[in-house]
C-alpha cells in the first residue's frame, strides 16, 4: 500500500500549484495527476454535473489504485468533496478546508474576502468553512469568471490584467479585508496583479501549501508514507496533450513528460 | 417529412444568433436548438475532442427526427463538417462556407481579416474556403480566446472589452484589410466594440445572416419548407438550463422557455 501513487484531479492545468508543493514536501511519493482538459472549466458548471465529472475522474484514479486522492480544484472540491469521500474508501483531501484554516490564522481584524469561479462562490463552501472554525469573522464573496481564462492565455501581468482585477477586487477592497483567499488553483499565477491591486497590507492566501501539508499529516497518520528513493510522475489528460503541456509548463516551471491522453468514458464503461 | 423540425447545435448560447436569423428568415418552421454547455467551450479544444462531441449532438438530434441539420458554431464546422456530413443523411449547413462567401463578395482590395477561437484559426478553414472561391484574396488571422468569456460574462461595452480588442486586433488593422469576418458565433456581442476599434471603414461580415439563407435555399431546392401556420421552438442543454437562459436571453432578445436539460452519454447509449 506505501508504495502506491498519490492520485490528484483538477479541471486542467490549476492544480498543478498543488502538484508542485505536494512533490516539493513529498518528494519519494509516486502521483498521478488527472487534468480533465476536455471538460474544463468546471466554475461555470452546475453542481449536477461537476459531481458527475468529479466521480469519473475518481474513478479513473481509483482503478489505477491510489493510496490517497486529492481534490485540487476548489470547484470540485466546494460542490462534491462530501459525495466523493462516501464513495471512496481511500483518503480524500479537498482544497477548501486547507485555504479556509490558514485564511481564520492570518487574519487579525477578522475580515476575509475569498475570490473564485462562479461555481465556488455560489456554493457557499468557504464562508460555511471558516464560520464553523470562527463564527465571528466576517466573508466577503466575489466570482471573479475572467480570472481561469486571462491565466489560460498567460496575460499573468499587463493593462487587462490588471483592469480585470481592479474591476472586481473594488468592491472587496471597500470592506476592509484583512486577508483574501486565492480560491481557484489557477488566481496564485495572477498574484503580483491582485496584490498590486489589493495593496501590500492584505495577506493572500494560496492553499497549495496548505494542502501539501495535509497531505503528509494523512499519510503519517495513516502510516502510508513511501520509502522509495525515486519518485515518478505520471500525467493523463483527457483532451490532446499539448495544450496542457504549454500552459502547464509556465505553472510548474519544468518540463512535463509520461503524459497520455485518456477517453474517460471508453476507460470507465 | 416537411413537418419536421430543423436542428441546430453549438456548444452553448453562442449559436442563439443563427438561431434568431433562422427563425425570422422563416417563420413558419420548428427548430431543436440543442447547447452543449456542459463541455462549452469548443475552441480551445482538439479536432479529436470537438469532433466526438460534435457526433453525440449530432446524434442526438438526428433522434429527434430532424430534416436539416445547422452546425451553429465556427469551432465544430471549421473542425468537423465533413465527418458530420458522411455520417448522416439530412443536409448538414455549417458557417463557415456562408462567412466566407460573404466576405469574398465585400472586400473591394482583396484583403480579408479573420477572428475566431483558437481552434477555428488553426484549422485554416476559413483561408482554405476562401482561397477556393478567390485565389488572388490575401487572408490574415487572428485568434481571440477571450472574446468569448468576456461575451459569457456580459461585458459587451466598455474598458476591459475595449483594451482586450485593442491587443488582439492591433496586428490585423496594420495589414490594411477592409473585411473582417466574425469568425465565432458569440462576436457579433461584441460588434460595437469591435468596430470603434477597426474603424468604420472596415465591413464586419456576421455569418448567421449568411447561414439563414443559406438554410432557406436548401428547404426550397430539396421541397422541405413547412406550410405550418404556427411554428415551436424547443431547446436542450447538457448542463442546467439556469446560465444558459440568463445569457440566452440577452442573445435573443426575448424569453427562452421550453427548455430541458439532457444527458448525452444517458441519451445516446
Amino acid at each position: 500500500m506505501k508504495d502506491r501513487a498519490i492520485g490528484i484531479f483538477d479541471s486542467g492545468v490549476g492544480g498543478l500549484t498543488v502538484f508542485k508543493e505536494i512533490k516539493r514536501l513529498l518528494p519519494e511519493e509516486d502521483i498521478i495527476y488527472l487534468g480533465d482538459t476536455a471538460r474544463v472549466p468546471y466554475g461555470i458548471r452546475s453542481k449536477e454535473t461537476v459531481t458527475r465529472y468529479s466521480i469519473e475522474n475518481t474513478e479513473f484514479l481509483l482503478s489505477r489504485g491510489i493510496k490517497l486522492l486529492v481534490i485540487a480544484c476548489n470547484t470540485a472540491s466546494s460542490l462534491s468533496l462530501e459525495e466523493i469521500r462516501s464513495r471512496t474508501s481511500v483518503p480524500v483531501v479537498g482544497v477548501i478546508e486547507p485555504g479556509a484554516k490558514a485564511a481564520v490564522k492570518s487574519t487579525r481584524n477578522k475580515k476575509i474576502g475569498i475570490i473564485g469561479t462562479e461555481a465556488t462562490v455560489r456554493s457557499m463552501a468557504y464562508p460555511e468553512t471558516i464560520k464553523s472554525m470562527d463564527n465571528t469573522v466576517q466573508v466577503f464573496s466575489k466570482a471573479c469568471p475572467l480570472f481561469v481564462p486571462l491565466v489560460e492565455e498567460g496575460w499573468f501581468t499587463g493593462e487587462v490584467a490588471r483592469l480585470v482585477a481592479e474591476t472586481y477586487l473594488g468592491e472587496l477592497k471597500d470592506k476592509g479585508i484583512d486577508t483574501l483567499i486565492l480560491g481557484c488553483t489557477h488566481y496564485p499565477l495572477l498574484k503580483g496583479v491582485i496584490s498590486d491591486v489589493m495593496g501590500k497590507s492584505i495577506t493572500l492566501v494560496d492553499s497549495a501549501q496548505e494542502t501539501a501539508k495535509i497531505v503528509k499529516d494523512k499519510l503519517e497518520e495513516l502510516n502510508l508514507k513511501n520509502n522509495s528513493v525515486k519518485a515518478s510522475y505520471t500525467f493523463y489528460v483527457t483532451d490532446s496533450p499539448e495544450r496542457f503541456i504549454k500552459v502547464g509548463e509556465k505553472f510548474l516551471g519544468e518540463k512535463i513528460d509520461n503524459i497520455e491522453k485518456i477517453t474517460l468514458m471508453e476507460v470507465l464503461r
